[in-house]
């Protein structure tokens, strides 16, 4: 692929609302994560917030997107249902999909993942080191052996996931607690990264590695279109086989 | 376990509409599972089917019930929402599933799965041979190196799935496509098994094999209840960390 | 399986030799392991130390095992790779393997894996808690959300082993480092798990809740014996096909 | 990378003695699967053979290869012992591997492997057509949804592997068996495909679709060079461990 073209999607609600997390991050998230985006070669990144008409997903935003990012919170349940088959049909298409944080309980993500997605928390200005578990996985490229995060939100297994294809983040707290921080998944013929840093009151998306990291899931995420798979009806392969044609589809 | 209670789910319709599937399974493709499970040591099994009230899935048939196995094929729309919820809530809990066939398109396997569960089929009296490739799966156990069924409906590749966390069964058909027939998940503390054979005007569910390996997949899929996994907000593992309690959970 | 003849193999050295090691264990980590597994239902545990006539793991011993538990530390290249070739052979052939701690580095474990099994690793006393990731799987059964080990060893990532098939438990430690703590493998028809816990100067395998999870990882491990696999040369399963037997082969 | 090095192994008997296989690959099979990946955009490819010295894989050219390439058959024995244990080493460190048709039963397969790579087999000018069962995967880029060859051996399950990180192909044969045909492992930091076809009579790696397959398949494989990862004795992250260092190694 020439270009990748990232959309990243903001609920973009704490921001308006607590000036802690408007400190940390004026334009958004969506902001800061589009801005690192962009200043890697080969990429483009637009943003789409939950307030927007269609929350900033139209058909043509989805047609036009290789891979989507999605952070999200305190407004699940306002991502309207049809929006959200979109965003799976597109997935299933092979569009790259990043779910950061407590996107774990999108209903975007729960939808692909077919399970609950519930986990542990805990607001306690925690340490979390990630390990990197699959040093040689393309999404830990140019990272040392964990990245340290001196606060963050706690998420604490069991994380209610299908287990991943491939896990490349492993997360330890202070407070005691362990997580699966990197997990990877196919959908149809889409990649999807579930990545867990970045609750809104901490700096988390302004820290280059982590900065890093999500730049590595586009490029992991990100695949060229490809025709549609072939579904349904088909006649045989092999040419000798005495097959009948069933009466309903000959009628049409 | 002591005694493994599944419930056979049928969608039931085509033996009252096709005298040909009427002629094969008169009391119904449930009837003919349900009394092979029952000649199983350790297991009974009783019935349900789509024009029961509750498509015989209450919430006491589900909280008894320890694996349920689904056959559904021209009515999948017709199952209710609600129930498939509680269906679903059943597995992530730990209730066993084996989905059998035309089950690959009802609302609680794609539900679980996230994908659209499509594949490639063809009604033509084909020769299938189910060959087993994991030979120490206990869902293989008692059988030779494949099965042959003289005829069958043939499903074939791409099948829209996740890939499965074991594979133990490939279908050969004799029009030449292939199909992974035998296909192992966990979803939440729930396994679920994914049976290709048994189109309705075959006689596929009298087979022995076939009675085997939906028996071997009932007893690999049957799990002790266990406690509710603690999610949520919880106290550090560690004492010294200096953690708040969130104001809103404090009000609570 | 009526019962299930478990095999415990110990090095048996780090007992004769340092008195810390023969206080906690004066039988050997090998008899308290056997101990252990005799009180459970089911189950047959004979012993088998690196110090004996071909290290007690005869063929006949081989033949009649169903899993073998295996520890061992500072003696690894000891033992002879004709044995080791012959545990590899029986795995393959069905038997199960539990590996313990140290065992990581053994011969038949990476000759299993076809990886180094490197790690990190630090004596230093620390806390470690095994958080369950799996908790629908037997191996997890009867256990609470973790196990806390007051004391032990460190193992941290990256732990270089082929990704797991199913990851149970994940460990957290005091010093800051996280470790796949359970990880599930078959290789040919045999089941293989890795349990990280077990230093020789601590009490771990008095521990009830290892001794549990040894218990299980047995019962996961152990299955019946099967006809072997047929390989090789093999006539076509359809008859028009028109093949000819290789010359070779005629004149046999 | 800006230059993917491929170094493409034969063993290079076949094609000396048999003038049927000379007929198809003058230069060796070799030969014809380099000069397919020459014609790539940002590959380069060199050849080795068994009866170079070193088998051509001299430390010099390991190190300067990013992906390796592997056909034997006859010759698997004469591949000498230090030169696998070098290959398997490149590969822990993250050289891609390739594995060709009968490569399956190579030395270094097999230690990468653990299990005996065992599989069934007919020479009976069969057709085999492999199915794309993952579509969206890099190694599927460009095809259709299937690779029609008009004749080749036949090999069928059980295929004696670990299963598949990644199921990319299975195939179908003419003579009523299947096989998993496209098998993706990692290894250390190293990424392993085996790919079926290619058997030394039929002009197998002339046809365009298997060109397409080993240069998508040396692309996925190919990884830039990241610094080794740190194994062994390591300080704890937290300050606050009372931890000793152990005294062998203060001594050293």
């Amino acid at each position: 692929m020439d270009t990748i073209r990232v959309t990243v999607w903001g609920e973009y609600r704490h921001e308006k609302k607590n000036p802690v997390v408007a400190n940390i991050y004026p334009h958004g998230m969506h902001a800061t994560i589009a801005d690192a985006l962009r200043r890697e070669n080969g990429i483009t990144a637009a943003t789409a917030t939950l307030d927007e008409p269609e929350h900033g997903l139209s058909d043509a935003v989805l047609a036009n997107t290789d891979v989507l990012t999605w952070w999200g919170h305190i407004a699940h349940d306002e991502v309207r249902d049809e929006i959200v088959h979109k965003v799976q049909k597109r997935v299933l298409d092979g569009m790259g999909l990043v779910v950061l944080h407590s996107g774990h309980f999108s209903k975007i993500f729960k939808t692909l993942m077919g399970t609950t997605c519930d986990l542990k928390w805990r607001e306690a200005d925690e340490r979390e080191r990630l390990w990197v578990v699959e040093p040689g996985h393309p999404i830990a490229a140019g990272l040392g052996e964990c990245i340290e995060l001196p606060q963050e939100e706690m998420y604490g297994e069991r994380f209610d996931i299908p287990q991943p294809e491939t896990l490349v983040f492993l997360s330890w707290f202070q407070g005691g607690e362990v997580f699966r921080s990197g997990c990877c998944y196919t959908r149809g013929k889409g990649r999807i990264f579930y990545f867990r840093p970045g609750h809104e009151t901490y700096p988390t998306y302004h820290h280059p590695d982590i900065q890093r990291v999500i730049a590595n899931a586009v490029r992991w995420a990100a695949q060229p279109a490809t025709p549609p798979v072939q579904f349904g009806w088909t006649k045989p392969r092999e040419e000798s086989l005495p097959y009948t044609v069933p009466e309903w589809l000959k009628a049409k």
